[in-house]
């Protein structure tokens, strides 16, 4: 397999320039005309884990339940819990490879999303450029479109190991647009991969050069496969005093239904971020910011054993995938997304495939997938799916995958 | 007990607008200095209401229990769970006294809160007028700072059975001053009142006359006293198309650690109000909306226990508050809210009484109150409490603000 270069050449500069422009509205419709399209009865969702196939640690629901029979914790801090962020700051420190201050360093936030929206609405103003990788987590440029910045791309390209960089060149380029910030997802959301440490050095070396703040969503960094070399951006030289860093445990831990997260960062973004916060909704869920209590908590083998059963899934769909004419896909080196290209699938008669023409042909069949566009441009002609599901759901899918585009 | 003037005549257009100009950071640095002075150690807070002295119902953890037993739940629709809004939107039909279409019209939020900041990301752009009675909820002034908005104040009165009546002269002023929006919390907060049904009307008018749209947070309006009559602004005549009702289960029922509030409202602002929360922390969480499952269902009874309840803790506070020679106070009409007058404390000597010292007097003897400037121009001289408090508690923290202020 070669690698998988992502921006698709047919997308040059000004096409690049005319998707971006119609990003907005034109997006959304594409949304909607998907989510209206007729499916058969059992549909598969794929868009996101199912946490019946892979369920919440025991310790969330009991510490739900103390938190709820203790009845203390229902107006926080809006940053958080100050208990909690006692408690778990250690080891989130363990886990960022950096000490964390749980009063002036740490906030509890609704979801990670809630991190993400807090951070950027704290920190980004109209017409602020922001380097972002393409592709990228949909929302991220969704919640950039909101705030009136301008979206600066960082092309990435994902070799058959699943392994991510940036070339040299697109670094300058995005360098010398000047932005002011950098946001990016690692492990990468669409493509599940894991940054070449190199890159991961080359992206500290530009905000440090260009005194950037970046933000850093992790939320996947707990799952990472066999052969993957995971570095933390904000332990580099230089960066934990620029560094805004993202986690939770609505994925790995399947707690998705609880909305908490967390952030980690300079004092004064983490009080700006606590500002949007109560605005934007007071503060996480006081009762659910307590499912934190034993989060990450000598857990290494629970996590050994969540891992072990989604790289299985993986290698099996990975597999799958490949075996259908026209496709390629890298196999992710964390995460439980892949983002598999189509080359040509029978109805394609006029030039590349279209990517939501796929994903609705996809639904057809019986399996609700992201379509790329929403990823970037680079998405053209791709699907995102969340393996991360039962074992015989998601063979069943791969079945009707293969014939929508067969 | 004459009717209470929420407006010191002392502060002429010129004092509104330097108070205006001066709200954002000022109040932060206010805030931030009654956070920090000492207290001692067994400090009573009455800035919110004790979850242990009046407890959710028993039906909030059961249907809790229950979400995360069927663990189908964690990923909604960004509005929320289409099953849930099926359920309750005749309820709320019943409450608000209209229809309400469940998929068209309502959408679950992350609290009372979150709707609140979504339907104004959703409507208010920079520049744009609010109309926003004086004194009001202190975080819709904040999210209107942050969205860039422009306030008109509508200064409101309130007479001694806690009925608010807002005067033609300002409500002509207001009109003149062509307002987009009418922002407002109905049973008001700070004050605790019940608009008379006249005023009600005349806001209608205004509405249906400038087109304008209107958010009602009706937060309290569960919670209406013996005697006071209560009406809904948006079930008035030409007001379904334009207005947006916010309620929730977070204060009557003490579900405000579950963070779970709903909108009802047009069907193009429910879209638009989805995209923010999608974007802002993308769901209420999924669990916690499920505690809605059996909310405000057949608890006639159980409703009428509690609003018994907070009327005999209403009446007790309003005497103890009452017997501190300077202070004046209306008892609430509705809501957990006071918002009494200090006229002469014995620091006053020049002028109005200043509320942050008063605040930070009365924390000094060992409770934590919300300072009036908060609340608006108004607020001068006055602070805010919630009584839904332990009752020893409630009287040992009047005994506490007696000792402050005498």
């Amino acid at each position: 397999v070669s690698p998988t270069f992502l921006s698709p050449p047919s997308l040059d500069a000004a096409s690049l320039n005319r998707y971006v422009k119609t990003y907005g509205a034109s997006v959304l419709e594409l949304d909607r005309s998907l989510a209206a399209a007729p499916a058969p009865p059992d549909l598969i969702d794929l868009t996101h884990g199912d946490t019946r196939a892979f369920t919440p640690p025991a310790t969330a629901a009991a510490d739900f339940h103390s938190a709820l029979a203790e009845n203390t914790e229902a107006y926080t801090a809006y940053r958080g819990s100050s208990s909690l962020r006692a408690r778990i700051a250690p080891r989130l420190g363990d886990l960022l490879g950096r000490t964390v201050d749980p009063d002036r360093e740490l906030i509890v936030t609704p979801g990670t999303q809630g991190g993400l929206f807090a951070v950027l609405s704290a920190l980004v103003s109209s017409g602020d450029r922001v380097a972002l990788p393409d592709p990228e987590y949909f929302m991220n440029e969704r919640i950039l479109a909101y705030l009136g910045a301008v979206v600066v791309r960082l092309p990435i390209e994902q070799d058959d190991k699943g392994l991510l960089s940036i070339g040299a060149d697109n670094l300058a380029a995005a360098r010398a647009a000047r932005p002011r910030l950098l946001l990016l997802s690692h492990p990468n959301n669409p493509t599940g991969g894991v940054y070449e440490s190199s890159t991961i050095q080359a992206l500290a070396d530009m905000a440090v050069d260009e005194d950037l703040i970046v933000v850093v969503d992790q939320l996947y960094c707990r799952l990472i496969y066999a052969g993957a070399q995971y570095t933390h951006l904000g332990a580099l030289p230089g960066m934990i005093e620029r560094t805004v860093t993202l986690v939770g445990p609505s994925k790995t831990e399947s707690m998705s239904g609880y909305r908490v997260g967390v952030a980690v960062g300079p004092p004064p973004v983490v009080e700006a971020m606590e500002r949007v916060v109560s605005l934007a909704s007071l503060r996480a869920p006081g009762y659910c910011q307590q499912v934190l209590r034993h989060w990450a908590e000598d857990d290494a083998e629970w996590l050994t054993r969540r891992t072990a059963g989604h790289q299985a899934l993986r290698d099996l769909m990975v597999e799958r995938l490949r075996s259908i004419s026209g496709v390629s896909v890298a196999p992710p080196a964390g995460s439980s997304y892949m983002f598999p290209l189509v080359g040509s699938p029978r109805w394609a008669t006029n030039g590349p495939a279209d990517d939501h023409e796929i994903a609705m042909a996809i639904k057809a069949a019986g399996v609700l997938v992201s379509p790329g566009y929403q990823f970037g441009p680079s998405g053209r002609g791709r699907f995102r799916i969340n393996f991360s599901q039962d074992k015989k759901r998601l063979l069943s899918a791969a079945e009707r995958i293969t014939s929508a585009l067969s």
